[in-house]
Parts: C-alpha cells; structure tokens; sequence
C-alpha cells in the first residue's frame, strides 16, 4: 500500500528497569516502551519485532528490530521524533529502510554478546548495574582455555535453561574471547543463535572454572550431552546484546 | 581518650540520589548515610566532617572526610563492615587513622574536580547521570584558550552564585584544562578552593564561548571584577570532585 514502509531500527537500552525486550501485562518492557513512542508519533499502533528477547535486566548495545509504518515521515525525522519521546532507558541508535523481506529474527546471521566482571576487592559504583562484581581472584589462562574448547559447532544442551521444546540444541559458537582491562574481565560470545540463558551459563561456567571449582576437563562431557551443567546462571546485570549481524 | 581514634576517609559516590553531601532535614545527603553506617557498627553517634560541600546531584570519586570514633576495630575491618552496611551508591575507598590534627577541610591544600559533557548528536544512554549533553558542535580551541586565561590567582566573584557573605573572592585556580576523547570533552580544575558553584560557573562559560555566545576577549572584565557572569551554571550531573590533596 501506498505510504507502506519496513524499518530498521537499531535500539541500545539501559535494561536495569525493563523486564526484558519482550512484551508482558502489567511489566515494563523495551518493546512496548518503542511502540509506545510509534503510536504517539503516528497516531496507529505498530508491532516491533525484534532479533533477540533479552532477558529482564539484560541490557543492549545493539539490539535490532524490524516494524511496519504507514508513514511519509523520513527515517531522520521519525529517529529525532523517538528518541525525544522515549525515556531515557531506551536509545534508538538509527532509523532506516530495511531491504526488502529483511526479518530483524530470521534475516539475522549472528549476535555477539558481552558479559563484564568488575574483578577487583571493592564493590564497582557508576557502572554498577552492569558489572558483575566477583573480588576473589581468578584464573584467567585456564577461562581462556576451557572458553577456547567450548567455540566451534556442538550440542550445547547442557547450556539451555528451561522446559521450552526446541528443534535443536546444536550450535555454532563462533568465537568467545576473554579479555582483562584495568580490572574489568570482558567475556565476549559470537554464534549464528543462542539457547535460552546459554551466554550467562556459559560464564556461570567460566566463572567456576575461574575459581578452581570445575575442572576444565569437565567441559568435554558437559558438550557430549552426557552430563548437566551444575555451574550457576550468571546474573542478568553483566549481560549486554552488542551487535546482530545481517548478512 | 583511650580508644578514641581520628580516621581519614576517602568516599566515592553516585550523586544522582543525593541532595548533596551535607546533612538536611528530611533529605538524603551522603554525611548523614555515612554517619548512619558508623552508628550501626559502633553503635554510638558519630560526626563526619567532609573536605567540602558537594550540591544535590554532584557525583564523587574522591570525597574526604574525618570523623572521631571511641572503637578498637581496625581500619582494615571497619572499611568492609562500612561498605557492606552503605548503600550501592556510595562506596568508601579507603579508611586510615588520620595524622594527628587532621582537618578534613582545613587541611586541605587543594581540590580537583571534573566536568564531562558528551559532545555527540544522540543522547548519553549509561552514563546520563554523570555526562551533560551537547548535542552541537563547540569551538574547543577557543575553550581552551579562554580556559588558560582564566588560570592563576584571580578575583573570581563573578563566578560565585549565592548571596551568603564571604571574607574574599580571591582564589588561585591552580590549572583548568580541557581534553576531547570519544565525544566525551572532560574540563578539569584544581584551585586552593572554590567558590561556591564556581566550578559550574566556569565550565557555564566555557560552553557559551564554545557556542561562540561570548566573545573570549569578555572574560578580562569578569575576572577584574567589573562584570557580572552572564552564562548559566552548568548543571550538577556532569559535576565530579576527583581528589582533594592534603600536604
């Protein structure tokens, strides 16, 4: 139809007071909140879609979604128009024509996510709803090692939480790298999909491993699905949707 | 008195929920959190005297303060019993018994605040609490060269806000730069002592004149008293006292 537009939209959001990207009754979420700020803009309700749920408390560089308006106003102007209206939580980073067919889920390739530890004896303070704060000290040679085998194509049923069927557990996890700055350990994961809760298990696992408590040969079987990950899910807080890869 | 202690603390806090550091009525301030913190450890009242005054909204990393305790625990003990007891935006980064006839503001030699404003076409989305935003583009070099001609021992009443009486205006402002990184333009100063908003003040002019609102060659009549200061004080957020050294 005439006026008929796809968007693109790439949102970074302060997740601390959202419970998650995906809409819920009587609960704050980053999906209602922008399509909150469409309708008072257009004047018609629009649906969001979006690449990935993010859980409550997980936050987003780069979340991406895709919605349709029916609308003569330009990307730039509709992009000034929302970020003047949403709260200061939600940040829409740009606004533009998607190709066309573009799906912000299916047409997705990859995400990359990353989770930050503040490793040191005091407590964090400015960042403190998006560090994970462990003081004792870990080993970071042997994270890196075991974060080395759990890259590549595999089962990673051990690392889904939840009673949701799904089709497969297998995935390609692409890369998954551990980084340390001024105190700061930086988990960062890339992979074609992500099972529910797999990024924080993975570093609830690596965080376990940090500390001596799991031995890395361990996490051999935990990839031939023959055993349970008994690792705790790491807090949402930590977590942080960095970028989804279109092709 | 046996048992009676002076400490010296270094306090780091988020200023967004505070209506300053000194104690109000019905009001959250830092001092009274503080001192709240010590009566439930030591179960007697204490009194904090802090290096300075910071305003509601104004954020520190480097706060000092001493207070007199009658206890035995260690610093060492007393430190991690504080910040478990505080809440999660004020941290103390280190307890020590104070040289004898320490004055928290008294024996200050100077004080070193910074100012950060983000200097981007979209809006801060982490760190909103602690960055003023700019959106328009800002002449820096000629900020930089109003920002050296105001350094040295000057008579700076045109910066001061308030009516409350004051013995001189005179203040030597030991250095007051200006650096650019990522979009983030950081204003640092470090005076004997600062009039009150007079930090504020400051980078309020600085802005204008980036803005190419006032001319640089107006500041000579601001600081030979002949002027009144016309630009706005800068709001509190971006505000933060870095360090106050003593001799």
């Amino acid at each position: 139809m005439k006026g008929d537009r796809l968007l693109k939209l790439v949102i970074a959001y302060d997740g601390t007071h959202f419970v998650g990207w995906q809409r819920q009754k009587n609960a704050r979420t980053v999906q209602e909140t922008a399509e909150k700020a469409f309708r008072q803009i257009l004047g018609a309700r629009v649906s969001l879609v979006g690449a990935g749920r993010t859980d409550s408390g997980v936050h987003a560089e780069g979340q991406v979604a895709h919605v349709k308006i029916r609308s003569t106003l330009s990307p730039r102007i509709l992009h000034r128009a929302l970020n003047a209206i949403l709260p200061e939580d939600v940040l829409i980073r740009s606004v533009e024509i998607a190709p066309r067919g573009f799906h912000a889920r299916y047409s997705a390739k990859s995400k990359r996510y990353h989770y930050r530890i503040w490793n040191q004896p005091l407590r964090p303070l400015f960042d403190r709803t998006r560090l994970l704060h462990i003081p004792s000290a870990l080993n970071i040679p042997r994270m890196k090692r075991v974060a080395r085998s759990l890259q590549g194509r595999h089962d990673f049923r051990a690392f889904h939480s939840s009673g949701r069927p799904i089709a497969s557990t297998i995935r390609t996890l692409r890369s998954l790298t551990i980084k340390t700055r001024q105190g700061v350990i930086s988990i960062e994961a890339e992979a074609d999909g992500f099972l529910y809760h797999m990024v924080r298990r993975i570093v609830g696992l690596l965080i376990e491993v940090g500390k001596g408590k799991i031995p890395p040969s361990s996490v051999c079987s935990l990839l031939n699905g023959t055993h349970r990950l008994i690792a705790p899910t790491a807090p949402a807080k930590g977590l942080s949707l960095l970028h989804v890869r279109y092709s």
